[in-house]
């Protein structure tokens, strides 16, 4: 008897891996949550049917949310984390000695009651007693901030459902004015391939640079979201991320990656045309 | 009633896409060959059960696979190809106006045939008058070549069936003979990211590393691929694929590109750190 779990890109396109034990399938107040455990990606957390991240290969992602942003403000102290309620985005920021705060907001605690039940090599970087839990609305959490901020990492789901108010362009402006004069804001921004995300990541790059001076967008191959190609939007007040990449506290501390490293952080950045188009024009 | 194509990437993971209509499916000497008409991806083409390219992303593949080489060698004057049936390679490298001759020495004739019946976009890639045409088999095409080429493009399938021949020790060092004192191979090198692949993959390029002086491996995003993130060999006798790369014939004469540009060309080369592990240990 073979089990299949499918996600579908659109109707015209799927992606498909075979399942050793379905783990466990709730709905919280916000989504429906299921764990699978597969033969060749291990444990795969699915959130509303969309894949949200893979044993073999989330590491790509949240190397790429965090060190990124840390390469070009070593020195950012104080860092609000949206959602990730997996606790990969965290596990990768407390390798930084130097920071001295993390908030974590995530709407959904029961993420990180499954995180911490299913994914002991994500749930590990919840241990950090830097971090402030925050249990509610990360579109509501900033409209009270001012000024706070060094870094603000959106990890968020796509933008349908609850991560929908993470796209727009209220959120953003307020997230703006809760980043110090040269804060930074990095978001998981979709991707440019499929027509249906390819709208979403124009629409959010859009906002991203009528609000912010430099606003740029970045690439990693994560295999297991829609097309391999994903994209990160990167919103700065000051600084540009590849002519202000600093030898940063990634080579100073010794922080052991997998994929990114100094010269994945610049090739990052240089985007194919088509999608170097998209982004001018957005 | 719905008709889906599945790609296996191994036993427990699989990629399909909805077929509007199953064009062709032939038997040559060689290989099994289908043709289909898919909604999302356009026509596409298929070997022995695996995707060799689609309408939607072929550009890609055949953009970083001519460009990036003729890059770094913009006065490549003889050029051979072996593979690419589809005449996608031979579409790009006839842009440049400066090359004079191109052996393209594909082993079966009937991918030709079905090129031009059914790929305009890519046999457009035959009418140019600097191409001879050789339907042999490349492996024993190089045997007694020397000093002859200055770019060989290896346009493979996968190492098994047909292309095999093209991933052993042997061709390497005749296709190294048949290289003239600076010339340089770039070759379809598979991927890291599955396990079967990631083995051809280091195979190839230690195979490479031990003939060449100088041997590389360069990445492009290519969602229809296995992972989506596949893999070149750049295998050269005395150039250095990102110092010394040139304001080439692609700026100089305006050649249009959609993905490639000179940005991507270095980014090509930054791979992630357990890439470039896998390449620093074959």
């Amino acid at each position: 008897m073979e089990l299949w779990f499918t996600e579908f890109h659109n109707e015209n396109s799927k992606f498909s891996m075979k399942v050793k034990e379905h783990l466990l399938s709730v709905k919280s107040s916000f989504q429906k949550i299921d764990v699978l455990d597969t033969y060749e990606y291990g444990r795969v957390l699915v959130i509303d049917g969309f894949i949200m991240l893979t044993e073999k290969d989330e590491f790509i992602y949240h190397e790429m949310i965090v060190h990124v942003p840390m390469a070009v403000y070593p020195q950012a102290r104080n860092i609000l984390v949206i959602g990730g309620g997996d606790g990969g985005t965290l596990r990768e920021l407390t390798k930084y000695p130097n920071i001295e705060n993390i908030d974590f907001v995530e709407i959904d605690e029961m993420v990180v009651e499954i995180s911490r039940d299913f994914f002991p090599f994500l749930h590990c970087g919840f241990e950090d007693n830097r971090i402030n839990f925050y249990y509610e609305d990360g579109v509501k959490f900033v409209e009270n901030k001012e000024d706070t901020y060094d870094l603000i990492i959106v990890d968020s789901t796509d933008p349908i459902g609850p991560g929908e108010g993470l796209f727009t362009e209220e959120f953003y402006k307020n997230a703006y004015r809760a980043l110090k004069e040269d804060g930074i804001l990095v978001n998981q921004c979709e991707s440019a391939y499929f027509k249906e995300d390819r709208r979403e990541f124009e629409r959010a790059i859009g906002k991203l640079k009528r609000i912010f001076p430099k606003s740029y967008a970045y690439q990693a191959n994560i295999p297991t979201y829609p097309s391999g190609h994903w994209l990160f939007g990167f919103a700065s007040k000051k600084y540009d991320p590849v002519l202000d990449q600093k030898a940063s506290q990634w080579g100073k501390y010794n922080i052991y990656t997998k994929y990114y490293n100094e010269k994945v952080h610049k090739g990052a950045f240089y985007l194919p045309t088509y999608i170097q188009n998209i982004l001018d024009e957005a």
